[in-house]
């Protein structure tokens, strides 16, 4: 089968240059006789694929000196549990902004270990814009501001770093990352898992200030401990070696590509491309605020539900696939990360003006 | 560079079948147009793998019906306090055996949770016996006794199901799974991370008897949780595709083979093969006590330890790759997982020979 423009929110698309890179080295990774996925992860070879992806994604990303980079197992998640463990150094409490689906999740978890003061929230599962930020109810006691910096059910994404009052912001940017540069200082925690912008599922980036480092919860797994990780250079067992070696080829293609800015403006245009169409059209509408819209993820619905169906299977022919909407909120969303190329909004475009035209 | 015999411990040497399979379809998966990295995992087709690799490990080791089959990150290491955080179940103390590294560090990680009462133990980090089970200081009003199946540093294994006396029994299986047969219905946890005999890093499976989910300690994060593992089919969040699959083909491949029947019966030719040439040897010798050798994981040193660099460079020279040992006990260590055939012995055994008589 031809390779198609695959829209899913994630684990999504890969560059092709990278897909073909890895493919090429599959079985002897640089004439080693053996594959990446065969590789000791503390032998040379795998040190200097860990050290080049972390070089990489300092650069990408300007992270300061005085922040670590982190390599962890368990996705987003495993973080939604990771961060009061570490984080709360004995307070009780901690801040959480509510803007969807992934807020909510987060706010789960923590509920285990603190009290969580949610700020703001809407309870909508996929909110259509953001709480302003006047409207926030923080108190200033609690240990952290966790916020989503894109949520990709609803599609909203913050445009702007928020003002946290002088709390310690932490920020989920899983499905962001590496779109557009981000002032890192603003930050005491950054986390990220691999599989929307940085390579397959299995792998977390956390970058995390180094004086927020230590003084953990008694009962944190030393697999969700900062100071195991920083400490071990995220080798304190053996890491999923085979998605890190492609999260490093990601970083290396983000670069070879013209870095942080270049991804922006690509997410911008194709994100732009495919609401300016929507908002011409009388058959699809984007439900989100245009002030807060994803440039990541779009989604948009149908003036008539019935059609679905037919519009899945129909993209899906000329190879648009994984267009549906998730399950809470219906509707399609068409995922854009850095590996989509401009032809795919193009070709989703072209294919969606053909469907409305033969429904209409 | 052609194919070489990797003698890694792990991330180890994965089966030809199963390296040339991964690669003829990592592009273009069953004509879908993309790749399992970039595969959603809540579609039909993720679903397929999973299901498929389910069935196939249920075969393989006759798991019975009232064992779940989860897929969780982070390694044993996650494993070492997810065990604590869910089979406590308000007790205070748990039974751990010593044998080697692992066992050890199983021991640090449970000190968070319980008391631990290490029933027997040997100050070495690499023991070269298995301490007698009439030795064992069990009190039985211990939560759940744990051991390690096969100590990969040491080169120990048990040559049978140790007697717990009526305490639940969890064993670390990560680097002797689908190496032979086992007695399921003995235990009520088997783990054992993938990188050894299951696939490449990233994934470790979990056999666990469903009575003994639920009622776990209340700070348990989700993604250690059997409950949440148990109720979601491992996929609560988005688990590492890509390892999954080669957990999947892996699985398929063993079946083909005839099972662990045959993987049995081949891990006891290679690591005859081996230590009865270095038992009629003068230059080489393997320093475990024979009544517990591993069959996965023969350590032996040199006469002479000044030719260590000498043997490693000059092996490697002909295609035999990642034979020392581990820093903890030095000398040389040749770990013959599944998918080391006989020829790699053979190919080893006759380089060792060689060597001796150059230097002897």
């Amino acid at each position: 089968m031809p390779r198609v423009f695959n829209f899913s929110a994630g684990p999504a698309m890969l560059p092709d240059d990278v897909m073909h890179q890895a493919h090429a080295e599959f079985l002897d990774y640089h004439n080693l006789g053996y594959s990446v996925c065969e590789m000791p992860h503390r032998g040379k070879d795998f040190k200097d694929i860990a050290e080049r992806t972390e070089a990489d994604l300092r650069e990408l990303l300007a992270i300061p000196e005085n922040y670590k980079v982190l390599v962890m197992p368990g996705g987003a998640r495993a973080q939604y549990a990771a961060i009061p463990f570490n984080l709360l150094k004995g307070r009780k409490k901690a801040a959480y902004l509510d803007i969807g689906h992934w807020s909510k999740e987060a706010i789960v978890e923590a509920h285990k270990y603190c009290d969580v003061n949610v700020i703001a929230s809407n309870a909508d599962p996929a909110p259509t814009y953001i709480p302003p930020i006047d409207q926030w109810n923080i108190n200033g006691d609690e240990a952290y501001l966790h916020y989503v910096d894109n949520e990709t059910i609803g599609g909203v994404e913050f445009p702007h770093i928020p003002d946290t009052k002088g709390l310690t912001l932490v920020g989920d940017m899983s499905s962001n990352i590496l779109s557009r540069p981000i002032d890192i200082s603003k930050y005491g925690l950054i986390y990220a898992c691999a599989q929307k912008n940085l390579g397959p599922a299995g792998v977390t980036l956390v970058i995390v200030r180094e004086d927020l480092i230590g003084d953990e919860h008694p009962l944190t797994p030393a697999m969700m401990s900062y100071t195991v990780f920083s400490t071990t250079d995220s080798m304190y067992n053996t890491p999923p070696t085979f998605p890190w070696y492609m999260m490093g080829l990601v970083a290396h293609w983000v670069k070879k590509q013209g870095g942080l800015e270049e991804m922006d403006r690509m997410a911008k245009l194709r994100s732009n491309l495919l609401n300016d169409f929507i908002k011409n059209s009388d058959f699809y509408k984007n439900p989100v605020d245009p002030s807060c819209r994803s440039r990541m993820n779009v989604p948009f619905i149908l003036a008539d539900e019935s059609y679905n169906d037919a519009f899945l299977n129909e993209a899906s022919d000329v190879g648009l696939v994984n267009l549906k909407g998730h399950r809470a909120v219906g509707g399609m969303r068409a995922s854009m990360y850095n590996a989509m190329p401009e032809s795919g909004v193009e070709a989703l475009i072209s294919f969606m003006q053909a469907f409305e035209d033969k429904v209409s």
